[in-house]
């Protein structure tokens, strides 16, 4: 990495990685509101600080034991000519790659100001291929497009798709984390660490020149941010290697975040779960009670009298028969969506106070279902749909927590469905980033694991608020019942909105036809049977739901039984194959065991995995279970065929296995 | 009171009195966005249904003991062709004015509509003299400017003044409560009822037709309400009479609004207190601790090594001055504000984690006051500074609140000096309306009062909720400090300003020099000190401050004993004499005792006031001691001229007192 200053004092940087260009010299600098000057250019270099950290921390969860956190750094404090300002550009190498960030230290003459734009540009050496959702305020839900860059201003009306909320800003604006691949054989990943109380970054790109410059998320204003000083940017990261694989076991984004600050996190626990939620997801049943009441005022109407609707998914039978299977099969948790009042007209009419999340439908005995699930030896997981009415939620959030806590319940799915509360403010801008964070914050207090849907996508706070154990940020599984996603989405995601943390993807769908349990509903679900596997290794999580029926798992036994038997943390992850929108293949060793699971997925070409299982112990003899596409498998035409196997292996021992548009799996165990 | 619909199904209504045209035929409706039809025309009458209402309540505090509740009401349903709409219009007729109200039933056709204007028309009868105050959806803090209606839009500009937060609209916008006096000797006034969870409403003027029309305050998007049927808007009121007096005794606000919904109010009571606030407000001293940080950050900020900058007011010492002037002098409280850290740079920056309203200055002994202001048998009186960041505010409201419970305080002065936050909100919007109450709300269910300054002007809420004690949202006291207010400001805001409800003056200054407080502030409070003692009997308020210092006070100790006596809660008032702009005569008894308080204040020209006595009880002699300005008294010249006399009165007596440019007061007990 190069820093350097222009003539006119504008600061640059630039990045290779062995002699190849990732990063040409590109600017760094802020535009702020009613401020010419801004922090542009007129700068001279002060100070130019290196320093080295290497430091092993081991994480609360995750896809290893110990994560290295090894960088040089440089820190550059420039100074401003006429304005007397001062600014520091941290830039932090990693062998994986490089971060950098704008440090604002306290000064006199630069205490309060207003970002208008930041200006912090990634000029790329090529017209790379790029895996690449439409940038948006409110929405990640996409499809990915595969693309070159200079084709990205032609494909991007046909990107985007309906969302509850979205705000495209321009046609070439693109999400990050940005998966890139270069002509020669680079991969180059961009996205951000450490988004605290800033706007969430976006990538617009001059389709000329092929640099990429960073787009905020505005608020109602249409300012960008609202900044104080000492007060730091977020981490802009720059991974890059020549190995896909590395890719996706790069540590960059964890390590530029803060340390934890959860002192006892005995409480914080990985959980496998079911739930109450892909029945009204297909349309088989409905998360309200009632088709009686088409305006509902919280604590106002009167649903004692109120005729059900005979749909209602979260009833105390219905609630019960997922605790009975779910405990049966050794599962943690079961997440009950629709249990509480509300729901009846939740949904885009920008209402104020839309839920309180305390009081149960009458046909929910959250009591009894509470001891019932105790008795079963799992916990109830609560749910939270905010419908983007930020402020209700925030005003009921110390009794909805308390209630959790009285009521057994220990981790909560919050929902960001529609347009966001305040209106004019978007779901990625700093107001409402810094609602998310609260929400991490108070929930820590109360001892609360978070899986927030819908919310801002990740970027290693995870790290520091290790009970943020999920998130969606990103297409998930439900959009296999709302028409479908692509088949290689899954050889995606690890590459672009996992490098940021988990993802609650909810695999596990057994029936790929909807309209089995929704007749209205002609959705399919575009995988395999044995894929849908796979993704419990592949789309690493400390938390994963089993999310088809009891039903359909009833019928798979055989299969389900690698649902039960897969670990959720690792002490060791070795990326076997990978090509971003083609496959993974990666083999995970469960956590204080000795048994490995492993996992591939493919895009929609059927293809030949070449496995090496030289990680396993050397000297000692494995029996591998292999849960895999039958010949006769397709994603389309015949999902549900698959085949289980058992082989000894050692760590001398190859496999090439064949799956279909979609998958492979394996468990190992010794 | 005529309704009628004109031939395209248009509502309208007109009001007279005794023969003479108060509201000429005025149309009724409501813009919808995005909805061509909304409720405006197309209407036919479904049923128009008739009531009679007549009751007596007891309100927790106020000038009366009793206030009857007597009106005919008449409820119009119309239903809308073409949408098969429904809408209801409520009009109660009392014999002091009209109130009449926008009521959307629950019903299949109209459940969320978002209100792009509301257009009631005012149509006024002629060219009025009014007293108007420019409109604005972020200030009241304004001097009334008197005029004809036609002169408004030449004398808008001039109206406005600088504010921390303003934001005019309209050439011909202003504010309600308006007041006006017609030239065939009618008194009207224009306010609304219960605002609750709804836009503000101001009258924008058509001054060719002299017609008013609502005009809401909207929200960062532009729109004006967002509704939810069942529901209504809140009542507009239209009070009228021949006799200035009556507007004055007016009671319909409060009527209109629903009744007492705390049950035990045994909590609620009129306060009498002194406060750590002129000193700041004349520039004497600071809200703030130190000049060494010109940048805070609530949790981070070290203040432990910070220099005090010997300007701070809320210090231990000089609270206990004020603690022992207040308790000696019989004061239920004392006022601390810049007790909190923050106040280095709480102002004009956005800054939305402002304060924590839960952590003292290094120099505020906060539980040494606390038991200090026990042992003196007062209550320290908490003061929020909110700078308008709303969301901060309701973070911390339960801790805030609780902190205040553990500490006994049981009345606090909110603020929202400022822009509000979330960004693109107004402080009359329907969202940050929402706040005030919700607050309000939250208070009582901590037994908490709130005196809230820069909040919306009341509506008659403190019926529903008697802890909201007192609001400033006008201009008070304290502009006195800032330049000065027009001398004839007192007799005007009891017709205005506290139609809606009391108002947190703060009068008492007898000092009216500012530069003997801070030589660099040249104002001069433009009243004499008799002037002052008026207001606590002009300005009704269950919450009065002694404003001034303890020194200047002890300068006055005869007049100050007519602050010490007077009382802050009344079983009967008496408006002898009133002429908005000119002078205010009103005499009040004593809630539970037989002594009686009257006050008159005088705008700039001097006045003989002709008090007769005939209130008292027949056959009684009482001591008047009447404190009135000297001969030689002036506002301007020589304020502190004033004289005191006890004279013997009966209920034939009658009193010509003769008032400087300012004032006159009495009192009498039996």
């Amino acid at each position: 990495m190069a820093f350097a200053l222009k003539t006119d004092g504008t600061p640059t940087y630039a990045l290779t990685f062995n002699g190849k260009a990732v990063i040409k010299t590109s600017t760094l600098g802020l535009e702020f509101k009613n401020d010419e000057k801004s922090l542009l250019n007129d700068f001279t270099i002060a100070k130019a600080e290196t320093a080295t950290h290497d430091s092993n921390w081991e994480p609360v969860w995750g896809e290893v034991k110990t994560i290295r956190n090894h960088y040089n750094e440089l820190a550059v404090t420039l100074l401003q000519k006429g304005t007397d300002r001062t600014l520091i550009i941290r830039f932090r190498m990693f062998d994986e790659g490089l971060g950098l960030r704008y440090e604002f230290p306290s000064q006199k003459n630069l205490i309060y100001f207003v970002i208008k734009e930041e200006r912090t540009q990634f000029a790329m050496a090529g017209d790379h291929t790029a895996f690449w959702l439409a940038g948006d305020y409110d929405s990640q839900e996409y499809d990915y497009t595969t693309s070159r860059l200079s084709e990205i201003r032609n494909l991007m009306q046909g990107s985007i798709t309906d969302n509850a909320s979205q705000t495209p800003f321009s046609p070439t604006g693109v999400q990050t984390a940005l998966m890139m691949k270069t002509e020669d054989g680079l991969y180059i990943n961009i996205h951000e660490a450490a988004l605290i109380n800033y706007s969430c970054m976006h990538l617009n790109l001059d389709d000329t020149n092929m640099v990429f410059q960073s787009w905020l998320t505005p608020d109602a204003e249409g300012d960008k941010g609202y900044m104080q000083a000492p007060g730091t940017s977020p981490w802009r990261t720059v991974m890059v290697s020549d190995d896909a694989r590395e890719i996706l076991a790069n540590k960059m984004t964890y390590n530029l975040n803060e340390p934890n600050k959860i002192e006892d996190t005995s409480w914080i626990k990985p959980v496998k779960y079911m739930g109450v939620w892909w029945e009204m997801i297909t349309g088989k049943s409905s998360w309200s009670y009632t088709n009686d009441l088409p305006s509902i005022q919280i604590g106002i109407t009167d649903y004692s009298t109120a005729k059900p609707n005979g749909t209602h998914g979260a009833t105390t039978a219905n609630v019960k028969k997922y605790i009975d299977f779910a405990s049966q099969h050794g599962f943690d948790g079961v997440l009950v969506e629709g249990w509480n009042i509300g729901w009846e007209d939740w949904f885009g009419h920008h209402k104020d106070y839309v839920f309180d999340f305390l009081t149960p439908y009458p046909d929910f005995d959250l009591p009894g279902l509470r001891d019932y699930a105790k008795s079963k030896g799992l916990k109830l997981i609560m749910h939270h749909e905010t419908s983007g009415s930020t402020r209700n939620y925030e005003r009921h959030l110390d009794k909805a927590f308390q209630f959790m806590k009285d009521n057994n319940y220990d981790a909560v799915k919050t929902g960001y469905v529609g347009n966001i509360l305040p209106k004019g403010y978007y779901h990625y801008d700093q107001w409402t980033v810094n609602h998310y964070q609260y929400v991490v914050e108070k929930a820590a207090e109360y001892k609360i694991m978070v899986n927030a849907h819908e919310a801002v996508r990740p970027t290693g706070i995870a790290r520091t608020y290790p009970n943020m154990i999920g998130n969606e940020s990103a297409r998930g599984t439900e959009f296999q019942a709302f028409g479908g996603s692509k088949p290689n989405h899954v050889t995606i995601l690890p590459f672009t909105r996992q490098i940021g943390g988990p993802m609650d993807y909810t695999p596990g769908i057994f029936e790929m036809d909807i309209s089995k349990a929704n007749p209205s509903n002609s959705s399919h679900v575009n995988s395999t049977l044995a894929n849908q596997l796979a993704l419990y290794v592949t789309m690493y999580s400390p938390l994963q739901m089993a999310a088809d029926f009891p039903e359909n798992y009833s019928r798979f036994m055989d299969a389900f039984q690698f649902i039960k038997d897969v670990a959720l943390d690792w002490d060791e992850s070795k990326y076997l194959e990978a090509e971003p929108g083609q496959y993974i293949t990666v083999a995970r060793k469960e956590k204080g065991k000795s048994t490995w699971f492993l996992g591939n997925v493919n895009g929609e070409t059927p293809r030949i995995s070449n496995v090496s299982f030289d990680f396993l112990e050397q000297g000692k003899t494995y029996i591998a279970t292999i849960y895999a596409d039958a010949k006769e498998a397709h994603y389309k035409t015949n999902p549900q065929a698959y085949s289980i196997r058992k082989v000894v292996v050692t760590n001398k021992s190859k496999l090439q296995q064949w799956s279909a548009s979609g998958y492979d799996q394996y468990r190992g165990s010794r």
